[in-house]
């Protein structure tokens, strides 16, 4: 049996890590997870994610791939591996792909959301999990509030759909060849916290921004996530963000949101 | 203005401290909370708690009271003493109450939830916060598996309702004056575990015990939840409950449940 192409799909709490990238002397997930597949194939293994994320981000779904002679079946990899692995990083599914498959280079689409907690007390539970922004809906009608405001996150969400250069929503320092991208959609909607952390379900709605792209650059989702909460507090009209674009300043979009907030949610390959 | 009678309401994820109560040399709420409170007011604070809760054991609401000649406006204490503390301790309320009021004799009934995982592979978010049991429901049609396991959780949840000595769901080493306590309610349903935590908010339905009760033995709640358990896994007929709570013996009940699954959810007071 020659060396096998498996690949992983796994989710992880960035909280302790300072992202995926291996770095000297400091924990992320891909030295992780190395070290727990060297240890379990008993060889020296090297993975490639789909992705960066960087400190702080979390993953619900991040595939990566390696190359191993081990000749443990694939459907054994996730409890095998989760064994030498820490509770906040899970191997969710392995399979056996072809020999070329490359988890970052054949990545067709990703998935990411942002989650804001606006209410006006964090919750014990939320720390480092979602962005506090403390910024409840004002008025006296909170339904009417949320709903109008929601509309608004979704206009101003649906300008970033399109294939566009994002120049103005891209970190210093990065360096691409391109900063042209293709975001295929983009919304914001409310999703009930959890049970497990508020008495009530609806008690704590967290507003959510999802993104769908071919590629982002560098903390891109990030700063989309900071100029939508300009737009929530009233200091942006959705209209200003086309120009914003077009105007290829990253000073005139919003912050960049803190990476407490951002999951990589989904990635697509052509099969 | 002399001294005020003020309490808080509070909730904390109990991961990094051990528990409640104050001790010398290791983190605990109180001593978080005495220390945010003494520096907010500017004089030594001493807090009465509702409750002492173990090391890892969560609060979604917990109750205290302290003393004060400090003359901040009640309403502004959450904020306030917020800002003192760590993320992971969170102040929801504060009221000033009659001179009189102590947080935990006045207490008359309190809820407590427990938390099963039986998803197959563990939440990289939920470690700490469930108790994963990695047993999925066996059989081919996982609906009807469900309703018959929740049926008969709750006959055997049943079991614990009424005024009874508890003996048989009490630690060693605990010493009370009287082992009888009254539980009014207690049930088994599924919550969605949180659409933060997975794709989809079904995807992972969590068992939550909740049990009511004028008073709780020590480690009761974790045992009547480790008892449940083997009643999930078939070990034990819910008709053999009330035999062992007759018994008034320790080793025919369940093990005693982790500490990170458990939730004080709520403390009830006259008025």
């Amino acid at each position: 049996m020659g060396r096998r192409n498996i690949t992983l799909t796994i989710e992880y709490c960035g909280i302790a890590y300072c992202g995926w990238q291996i770095q000297s002397n400091a924990p992320t997930v891909q030295s992780e997870m190395e070290r727990a597949l060297s240890e379990l194939c008993g060889e020296e293994i090297r993975v490639t994610g789909c992705s960066r994320t960087d400190t702080g981000v979390h993953a619900l779904e991040f595939v990566l791939n390696f190359y191993t002679s081990s000749t443990i079946p694939s459907e054994r990899f996730p409890a095998a591996v989760n064994s030498f692995l820490p509770p906040d990083i899970v191997v969710r599914s392995a399979r056996e792909v072809p020999e070329g498959f490359h988890a970052r280079f054949d990545a067709k689409y990703k998935t990411y959301r942002y989650f804001f907690d606006i209410a006006p007390c964090p919750s014990a539970f939320l720390s480092g999990r979602v962005w506090s922004v403390k910024m409840p809906l004002p008025g006296k009608d909170p339904d009417r509030d949320i709903e109008r405001s929601l509309e608004e996150l979704n206009s101003a969400a649906a300008c970033f759909v399109g294939t566009r250069d994002f120049s103005a929503f891209r970190a210093e320092g990065s360096n691409v060849r391109s900063t042209v991208r293709t975001v295929t959609d983009a919304k914001v909607f409310l999703v009930d916290s959890c049970v497990l952390f508020s008495s009530g379900a609806s008690d704590r709605p967290l507003l959510c921004f999802e993104v769908r792209g071919n590629g982002f650059l560098y903390n891109m989702v990030r700063i989309m996530a900071g100029t939508l909460l300009d737009v929530y507090k009233g200091k942006l009209l959705p209209s200003e963000i086309p120009d914003i674009i077009r105007s290829k300043d990253r000073t005139r979009a919003g912050m960049t949101a803190p990476p407490d907030g951002l999951y990589l949610c989904k990635v697509e390959y052509d099969d």
